[in-house]
């Protein structure tokens, strides 16, 4: 059984294998449409899938952390021909290829299909921990220090969530019509495999529900920690002007050009005020917190 | 076969068809309805569909950007006729019309109404990306300057987007029913191309769900943003008070009319107080961040 | 075919009624009952339904403004008999009673029970625009100044859908129930009606939710616009405070009663300070802007 | 046909009836755990059901206040006997089982299990009236006064809703059970009263719902009537600190111990000094309200 | 019929009884995995399932405190064989399998299975309950103390209850797959124990989402405690803003050096002045009170 693979949907092979197995037109569309979603359609005489390897690059917004990166793979998958074709530089998509032609039987593209898309959700695993282990940093740190860059970084990561949430979605679909299409090319045989496979995009799914869960945690703590700081700060303030209160009222008093007031002429003058404006100021925070005002 | 394109629902033209291929009096007063929805009816021998054309005008509000519009179309597609009821100075109805005209086939008017409801679905695209484009710019923008213009662009593109989306459900439900009702006037041959459309329509509102995240995102950096920026204030302030008490309490002292203080008579007072002023704020400082009060 | 209109469920010839068409005890108890819910049911030789006709009244807490007000019809339609029992002072009923007699026809119950229902689901579309002019209104006040009166129209119209929410879901439901009891007394021939009215109620409900969104979107505007204005007032007052500072400082240095104070003895020296103080003032303000403090 | 009515599971009648009538060791589990919950479980010969009477007691927490309180009652309904357990101090208990011996028939279990829990049902309404009345009260206060209390109170109500909504949930999925399941002992002739009972349930969770609902509001008018007036009162404090600033610093400036100031000498120095010092102030409010500061 | 019991996956013996009973590639490696998930998987000659029992272990994190752990449990139920795969040092396992020997019988695999599962489920009450403590604890004392110390537990046992209600439902979707696969080893007479099972798990998942509603209102009250506290701090602060502001504007005044200031030569001058601050800071706070700005 012969297995094409292309490295650009544009590859005019593309047409001329078209012709050669009579591949349905909105699927060659879809192949080179430059935004492709995850599916899979059943033609009478092949299946078509479009999968999304995902791999994790350096993230140039962020120095030191990495960012799940998606590339696309379609496959044309007949009774007697496989089409591949895919970005030659994805890692991911190598690897999958390369396990399909180890362990892949030409015999059964139908198994070759299921081998690519279990390597490529097996993939999935390794960007899904990437992020538990960016969001246990952050819990950690926004506790200690809720600064605005944990908080461009919750977002930051929800954001990439979203996208990874959509790809996946559409990935456990593309699986489910794989097992339930009765025209599709995977035999009853290699069955059990897609149903593996699907039982590990819904695990992965789960981990995505976790760990927006997880960050929207994240960031209640960061507002309730804002709030509570806002309150502290306000509290300290509002001490300070009790603090002051006294000494102020009591230095203006004697500060003014009148005549009458005690100690006025006494040699100890400032030393008795100065007891009286301790004493004030102590009675004060004591009333205040007395009633439950601070 | 005979295609009637009209301009207007209310031209008498329309009683006259009506009467000639028996057309439901409830699909008339639809047509004729100022604020139709978008809906597909089965008759036993026509289908009547109702869609929604978008289009991108300049915003009347906010100069320099573009709000998306709807218009409508009413189609009645007979096995042997073909009505369509439309704005003419709608392009985007213009474009759906001439497409049909171009690639569609007079013996199946099926393949008439797929044409243009696939043209009118392809031209929701341009409208999202554009909302795309405008929520990157507020995200970027709400970090470096939450004001409150960024908030009235964000509730103005939730609105627009829950209309939006409210259309693209309706379109979704339309097009559902015209692959699953088996009396539909669209035949075996072309229903791969309903379900393509209908695909395009998933992935549509997949785009505009994850539009709103993005939007609640946006609106979240907003007010943690503000959270942040008033805490930062009030720390400001009471630093502000801070530096201030020292000072305000030793002036205070030493303007009092009074005997006794200490300095009272030294040739260099002024400096011994100044000195003494100095190092009860920075003490005080360093007493609110050793308590960790500030 | 005998129609009997009653203006009371406690009226005794109902009682007569029941016996006459032997009506299921528990319908009679459901249309006695002071606070029955919208709903439709089905006995052997008759359907037993309940809507709710809605009307606007001026509204007492608001004055100038309207507020829906649900009464009640019940209807009990036989194969060859029908009984209203209704409000006669709700004009929505008497509405909804005239063109059933107008437009129905005496030899078919079902397709009078059609068109009182249809009647009474078109009169709830004024209620509904009513609420989306109130809606745009509070939209458009909030931004230019969020006063406490317009958190307490967002409330009241969010209480008054929530009514009107469970109203129209509960008529859906029993519009539902029309068109699948094959016992019902709908036959096929007004069942597009029904279909018909099942859409406008979607219809309604849609409008519904989306006035939801639109009423949270202006509660979010509400509290961000409350949160951005207190960030405004504390900025000013810490801008006042940060002006301020110096000029209390150091006329409080100058009150002091001590020696050695530059420019102490200088007949310029107010001047002097003066300038000082201004250079200190302007400083301040730049040092804080400089460190985007403020 | 005999009925057993037993005050409490342990009983060691039951372990007799048991053996009797070979009920399920499951089932006297369940009757005997203290923690039981709403259900029905059809046995080959009889029907097991366990429901939750509610009633209203003196709130211990809140003098004046009743809150709900739940009892069990276990029902064994076999074609030729009938076995109860329940408290006989609660009233809703002797009030079902009064209504089920005067209204019921010896002849049929089913329908004194039906009669039983329609009473039991009817009986909720009460109670959840009662929330109506505080829900209602607590939405006036908050708007006059939106104090610690009412937030107490609005937590509380929502947490007794949460338990009274777990039970309703229980009670509709076993009545839905009496309607569907084949076996069970209702028969055909009392089944439009479990459907009565259905809907009655329904509304009770309709109205859950929406009190919920109500109380969300509540709590919303809460948290923004306080953001309210935090910036009422950051807006008092303001202006009293833009009234103090120009008298503070001028009158500061005065008691400079320099020479140079205007008005120095003159006899009428005060007046004038006063004059400039209102006419500062007001420009100063002018100016802040001008630019729109506050 | 033999019953194998190892301790580890990883044991050899497994490869052998691997051989033996024909167990599938895909369950050996699911059993071996680090990081298995709850599962039942239907082979055509045996049951092959995985559950989770949890246990109390001291909380590292929270001295005093306890928190839930799981261990793994594989099961592999043929007509004729038992292999389990657990921890020995976890208490639930054992409990489970001594319970499973006492009660069970070497005949039956399936009574086996059903009992282990069984015994897991029940073991979880404890934990829950436990949680049940906790947040009435948390909710007695949010209300009196809201402490950052709070806001940190009631965040640390939502990310628990996530961990808890992901194995639930797993568990639920596996014991659900027990009652509907035909092919599963639990026959009819078992089926009943599966059922009551399903009824704890059930149960078990209502009260986990009884737990979050009642956190989230813990973390409400929290977050309305300090918005409330906040602005009682603001307004103790502006309140003695209120008390100063006359005592010091009037002291300021007297301090001037200028001439023409009342009692400015009056021998009880100090005295006149006192009671001009105290009756002015009396009409002040008064003026604040009447117009409702404090």
């Amino acid at each position: 059984m012969p297995w094409y693979q292309l490295n650009d949907a544009n590859d005019p092979k593309l047409d001329e294998l078209s012709r050669k197995y009579n591949l349905h037109p909105l699927h060659l569309e879809d192949a080179r449409s430059p935004d492709e979603s995850v599916k899979v359609d059943t033609a009478p005489h092949y299946t078509f899938a479009v999968f999304k390897p995902v791999r994790l690059v350096p993230d140039p917004d962020n120095p030191g952390e990495q960012t799940p990166t998606f590339s696309a793979i379609d496959i044309f998958a007949g009774k007697d021909f496989l089409i591949t074709i895919s970005d030659p530089t994805c890692p991911t998509t190598v690897q999958a290829l390369d396990r399909a032609r180890r362990d892949g039987d030409d015999e059964h593209p139908g198994k070759l299909l299921s081998l690519i898309l279990d390597t490529i959700v097996d993939l999935y695993f390794p960007a899904i921990d990437h992020f538990d282990d960016r969001i246990d940093d952050l819990e950690d740190k926004v506790f200690d220090n809720p600064s605005p860059e944990i908080l461009q970084s919750i977002f930051a990561i929800k954001r990439e969530l979203i996208d990874l949430r959509r790809v996946l979605v559409n990935t456990r679909d593309a699986s489910l019509h794989l097992q339930r299409d009765p025209n599709t090319i995977i035999d009853a045989d290699h069955q059990p495999y897609v149903r593996d496979t699907y039982d590990h995009i819904a695990r992965l799914l789960d981990s995505v529900e976790t760990q927006r869960d997880l960050l929207n945690n994240t960031l209640d703590i960061y507002l309730s920690s804002v709030a509570n700081r806002t309150n502290e700060v306000m509290k300290v303030l509002t001490v300070l002007g009790t603090i002051a209160l006294p000494a102020l009222a009591i230095s203006g008093i004697y500060g003014m050009n009148l005549k009458g007031l005690p100690f006025e002429d006494s040699p100890h003058g400032a030393a008795w005020v100065a007891a009286v404006t301790i004493v004030a100021t102590v009675l004060f925070l004591y009333l205040l917190r007395r009633f439950k005002w601070l």
